[in-house]
């Protein structure tokens, strides 16, 4: 079956009690998964079919797709179907059989999924720590009804961070605190749609979270080429989008630092009245070069920089910030006091206490130095199993790219199907592509041990090397 | 002045740095406040005005306005001008001079602002004492990104609490984990706007904050006057609205218990299509009488239900929960996840902990008695310092509603401005009325040690029975 309705799964909806239609479908969806009913590359119905053959509402399919994406059994790509990646067979048909340890036969061994940081890492006993302190020193007023922009204390701590680390020239009142990049995107895309702003320039390839989070907020994405440059300036002036969304320390997926002449463009258009949303993802994570000063520091009125700590500590501590020119802070504070009244007290103290005590930069540079013998080991098994391979990003970040320029734009979702099906979940370079363009594959390290990225590499590849089917 | 625009500030923005304008407003108002310029009862310039006199945008102004009413400087109310509540004159004219203890020169020095729970109160031990377990036993994937719909642990822990306390028939998969109340009233007005509602009933009175999140989020709002017996549920269907923002266990801010005839025809309403948002805001707050169940156990599929920890615990928790109608659920989580990818992991895991371990039932069970005797205590001064008044609301809750039906309406205002002059902040009732009706005060006083709630009253009570000026 392919992008057909919703007769595969069988299911007469009018039979599940309402409570579960969900689970039930996700359930289903499994089950035709193992039972080769839907097979590796398969498409799923659109959502908007699939809903409408169900009888329930299209939010009902966006959250089964979502939940089997996050359970690594399917993919989605912009403009494109969702398709299968993982299949009950181990070894897709047209693989050649790997000699050596068995297939695995229970979904995924090896996560090697960009941007999952390294959470076995997490400092358990320097948090309690800090929490231990914030307890004993909390006075009412903190536990209370706080600022929506966040506490006072991790605002300046925050600002001491930014001015050490990305070289940004900022205050305590300057800083937002959020729940994340996520909600900095959200928070930005509300204040931009209320002014009249329709479009935003995305770069392509770019991170795909990010796109469809703009997008859910109602605004259309204009796609930036990035090439060994970065982004395309050119191409983003020529767009006629006043504002832009923009990795430009390390961009995402690509690992390209924005050049030099690059960043002069940039500031000059947004200097022309444009605003750059600058993600500063990972910022932290950096092995080989000298790091690059935040673009915010450059243009602080033209540039609303974000980070947050998802990719130092763990993505579940939902703290992040955002320091945003003047003339939009007192609507991202109303949207941001609108979105939640501002965020949980307690984990923004122990933030704070981490920073002051030191804690917070000695866990980065631990973490650094455990990443890079990661990304070593991960580069050396490439040399050795692949030794044509072409690799890009490696300076730093969680994740290397390999690119497959004489492949066709597209197969690499094949070839991650291929991947899965030998137990290893890796992304497909067209997952985060807008346009088509040469494939490749995103290899994450972060929370992976040496070894077992030397047997992931050996796994996958005999499919990267073999022909196309 | 009352109402002009901007001259009494005497501003020249071109003059403050751009990054300056929020604080620098803040200060200029409450430096002509402090100076007499801005007396007591004088109404703000609108915002729009405001902003377009000095050139700024009116989120600058709407946030400066919410700072000063943060620290009790000033008090809005909807359709009716922001009017400042505190005066650098300790004794406003017309007011009694009062023997004893000297009057304030430095603002409030008793908060009885309704809703403000006794976070002295906060749990510490139990806190650390779960943090510390949940560190040694969270897994990595715990504090990975996680479901939007909140961590299983605790949407199982809330399930089990809101059967054993609410009467609600829910399981863990029912439950929608987010960043307390105002989050929930955040999602479900998009998802509502999303599905073509534009108007939402509200209580009148009900709670100002409930009111101005929904108008945020762009619905508007019909107002269901209350009487007696709760909201008046034939107004409510001539109204033609769909949706409405009820407080039946216990309405903000009037106490009243919906009554049992009014309980059947809310549903009877609901069933025929409508949804009921259920606003359990501090429902574990009752001393004199049997808990009054959930409505969302006699129709859970017509009643969206909210909660949080915020009168439990601490509102700087931002914990809470929205229990949904299934047709509803798809549409909240995609809500949710875009809003912030789901709540922050470890307060989640260390909730789920407190419930599990009984320490929070505990923890509301200490309170409980505590806050009763505060209680006791204002009703005694009450009754001591001024016999005639006619006190509601005593059943339940964190305050009490002094009404005083022989004044004119909107007089109330007048009177907080007095006992602000006199150090207690409390809140008029006209503050929380969409029309006007009878006056009243909100005494809060779970926050308050009887000895301090008896002097406030023993403050407040000449100007309560004073003459009008």
């Amino acid at each position: 079956m392919d992008g057909a309705g919703a007769d595969f799964l069988s299911l007469d909806v009018r039979s599940v009690p309402r409570g579960r239609i969900t689970e039930e479908l996700v359930r289903r969806l499994r089950e035709a998964v193992a039972e080769g009913r839907l097979a590796p590359g398969d498409a799923l119905p659109p959502t908007r079919v699939l809903a409408g053959d169900l009888g329930v509402s299209r939010g009902v399919v966006v959250e089964v797709y979502r939940r089997l994406a996050d359970e690594g059994l399917v993919a989605a790509r912009t403009g494109s179907a969702t398709r299968v990646l993982a299949g009950a067979n181990p070894t897709p048909p047209g693989v050649p059989a790997e000699p050596g340890p068995p297939p695995p036969t229970t979904g995924v061994e090896f996560d090697l999924a960009p941007g999952v940081p390294d959470v076995a890492a997490f400092p358990r006993a320097a948090w309690l720590r800090a929490e231990r302190t914030v307890l004993r020193e909390a006075t009412g007023a903190d536990l209370g009804y706080g600022d929506p922009r966040g506490h006072p204390r991790l605002r300046g701590e925050l600002a001491g961070w930014l001015a050490r680390t990305r070289g940004m020239r900022v205050g305590a009142e300057d800083v937002l605190v959020v729940a994340g990049v996520a909600q900095s995107l959200a928070l930005l895309a509300q204040v931009l749609r209320a002014r009249g702003v329709t479009r935003i320039g995305v770069e392509d390839p770019g991170a795909r979270g990010a796109r469809e989070a703009l997008a859910h907020w109602g605004l259309q994405l204009e796609p930036v080429p990035v090439d060994g440059h970065g982004a395309r300036v050119d191409a983003l002036a020529r767009s006629g989008v006043e504002a832009v969304l923009l990795t430009p320390a390390h961009q995402f997926p690509t690992g390209v630092v924005l050049a030099p002449q690059r960043r002069r463009e940039l500031l000059e258009w947004a200097r022309g009245g444009n605003l750059v949303v600058e993600d500063d993802y990972d910022a932290e994570h950096r092995y080989d070069r000298a790091p690059v000063p935040a673009l915010h520091a450059s243009a602080p009125e033209h540039v609303a920089c974000t980070g947050s700590t998802s990719k130092t500590l763990a993505p579940g501590a939902r703290i992040g910030w955002l320091v945003a020119p003047h003339r939009l802070r007192g609507d991202l504070v109303a949207a941001k006091h609108a979105a939640d009244l501002g965020n949980p007290a307690l984990p923004q103290l122990v933030l704070a206490e981490l920073i002051a005590a030191g804690d917070l930069e000695r866990h980065v540079r631990r973490v650094r130095a455990r990443q890079r013998a990661r990304r070593d080991a991960l580069l050396a098994a490439l040399h050795r199993h692949l030794p044509a391979a072409r690799v890009e990003g490696v300076a730093a970040g969680l994740h290397l790219l390999v690119t497959l320029p004489h492949r066709e734009p597209g197969s690499d979702v094949e070839l991650a199907v291929r991947a899965a099906g030998v137990g290893v979940l890796v992304h497909p370079l067209s997952w985060h592509r807008v346009r088509p363009g040469p494939p490749g594959l995103l290899l994450g390290y972060a929370a992976t041990t040496p070894d077992a990225l030397v047997e992931a590499v050996r796994r996958i590849a005999p499919l990267v090397t073999a022909a196309r089917p």
